[in-house]
């Protein structure tokens, strides 16, 4: 088998769903032999060693430890879905707590055991602010870290897809920026169908505004839609993504959808959005995106709700304040 | 994206962890473009065909269907991992009779609905017979049915693997024949370590007997092995390893595992069970193997419980006697 680099990949997560998912898709897509598989829970994590052993891949190098040093030391590529997940009598707030101090031990680690790694995908939720507390206490450049985004603009096209019986193929460039769910912001000028923006056909009997409404919505609640149908939360789609994003930053096929990226320009301070990008050997670079009027201010809206959040996390002593961010990571000054 | 062929490819029991793994498998290998995927479970079955829309392949034409005709009209390929799991209270025959009825339901919708399938491999427990019982009332040919039969041999590799200390690379064609688990024939006189038999190693300081056999225990409670540590059952591995049988009947990459398949020969009659094969677009074909005489003794052992097992479901009334299974498959005359 052919491998697309000999670089280590770490899986931080693997005993889960998601994160057994990744690995076995990184190996189906050739990225690297080398692939360490970390969690703190070592018998499920030793199972899904074991299941991708009794695959017989050729070629692969798989190694497994509960030990966040041994797994991180001369990782050039990690992909973490490590976070936990909502429990019953569990508030939002809680969660983010929880997950937001799990990123900054990742962060911490990373920095400590891995320096040069070359990218890391954050995965677990809520990714804007995993992602950017990873980033913070890592001391990674901001182009290192990336986190999944693509999922609301994957199930856009999706269920255009199937309102207008159509293959998703035809469906071009379907997009949403910014925050993710009810927060995000839907660029359907940029979407093509046969050539045509969707904005053209957004009012028409084609596509009647209730409808595409409707459709919206459906995109919002693509998640909870999963947990309704199948008795738990998505993992197929999150995984295979957030491995096509690590295989992009390893030199490999292009990403072709959103991803969450550092964003401090003129227009959009200090937050991790989801936003046009290209992700490359040389790390995520934010891209140009321009849309109507009403998606530039619904997406100035997405900035303001993100900013909000991650303010809330500063105020909740999980980040400092933003003029000290310069002191954790001086590529952040 | 690439695909090997256009041929429609229907996956059953899709709304299960199996079966929701291999139509991801199929579509990463790049099999075809026209996966179906079946479940009598309609919300799980969508749950997984949305999670797979979510990913965002290019060029798939996945379709999802409770309905049996729908799902096998115009099939080509099919991959069967649609048995019911043993529930609490459940004796090994009620799983037997279950199962085989559903296979008997599975073999008869198949002449009714697809006649000119090309290759089916059939997964669900105990698939010696689920696979016998899809043969005889499918009407097909026996180079045209398969069942997965690899874990004992990738189980092998990976423990001797582990044991050593050494790449699973460097173990080369582990091989058991015959049934399953502790009625598994293991051809050590055919596994190569650094281009020698292990026979030669068996039995020496570098693999004491009473290791070897703890290394073939652990291979019998492989799958036993993964419910402990992960709690629940292995779905990776047999996903895998069915659909690269599939993508070897659809002229793809060599399938490298024996496989279940039907052998009436001067030596064995009448029996589904695990082989050295080619698996082609040609269909299944048995190849010679030849053991240490302990070994082709394992092996006769191995087939006179298969025997046994195939008598037992004939007394129960779930197939037909030997002598009569020609007027329901000409092809077993």
């Amino acid at each position: 088998m052919n491998y697309l680099t000999t670089d280590k990949l770490v899986i931080v997560g693997a005993a889960g769903m998601i994160g057994s998912n990744m690995a076995q898709t990184a190996i189906m897509m050739g990225l690297t032999p080398n692939i360490c598989l970390y969690d703190p829970y070592g018998p499920a994590l030793e199972g899904v060693a074991e299941e991708l052993r009794h695959c017989g891949f050729e070629g692969l190098n798989l190694t497994y430890t509960t030990d966040v040093k041994e797994a991180l030391t001369d990782a050039k590529y990690i992909v973490n879905s490590g976070g936990a997940a909502r429990k019953a009598g569990m508030t939002r707030e809680d969660l983010l707590k929880g997950n937001a101090a799990i990123a900054e031990q990742f962060g911490k680690d990373v920095r400590a055991y891995c320096p040069d790694v070359r990218h890391i995908v954050v995965v677990f939720n809520p990714a804007d602010i995993t992602g950017l507390v990873t980033l913070l206490y890592s001391g990674l450049k901001p182009s290192q870290v990336t986190t999944l985004a693509a999922l609301d603009s994957t199930r856009l096209r999706s269920e255009l897809s199937k309102y207008f019986g159509i293959p998703a193929d035809e469906i071009v460039n379907s997009r949403t920026y910014g925050g993710h769910g009810e927060q995000m912001a839907v660029f359907a000028s940029t979407t093509m169908m046969n050539g045509k923006p969707l904005t053209e056909i957004i009012g028409t009997e084609k596509l009647p505004d209730k409808d595409w409404e409707e459709i919206k919505l459906k995109v919002v609640q693509g998640g909870k839609n999963i947990i309704d149908l199948r008795g738990r939360s998505s993992f197929q789609s999150p995984a295979y993504l957030s491995i096509e994003m690590i295989g992009a930053a390893m030199g490999g096929t292009p990403f072709r959808w959103p991803a969450g990226v550092y964003v401090n320009n003129d227009r959009y301070q200090h937050i991790m959005m989801a936003m046009e990008t290209t992700i490359t050997k040389d790390g995520v670079k934010v891209m140009p995106v321009k849309g109507t009027p009403a998606e530039e201010e619904a997406l100035d809206k997405s900035y303001r709700h993100l900013c909000a959040l991650r303010d809330e996390v500063i105020s909740l002593g999980i980040m400092p304040p933003i003029d000290q961010w310069g002191k954790l990571n001086s590529n952040l000054g």
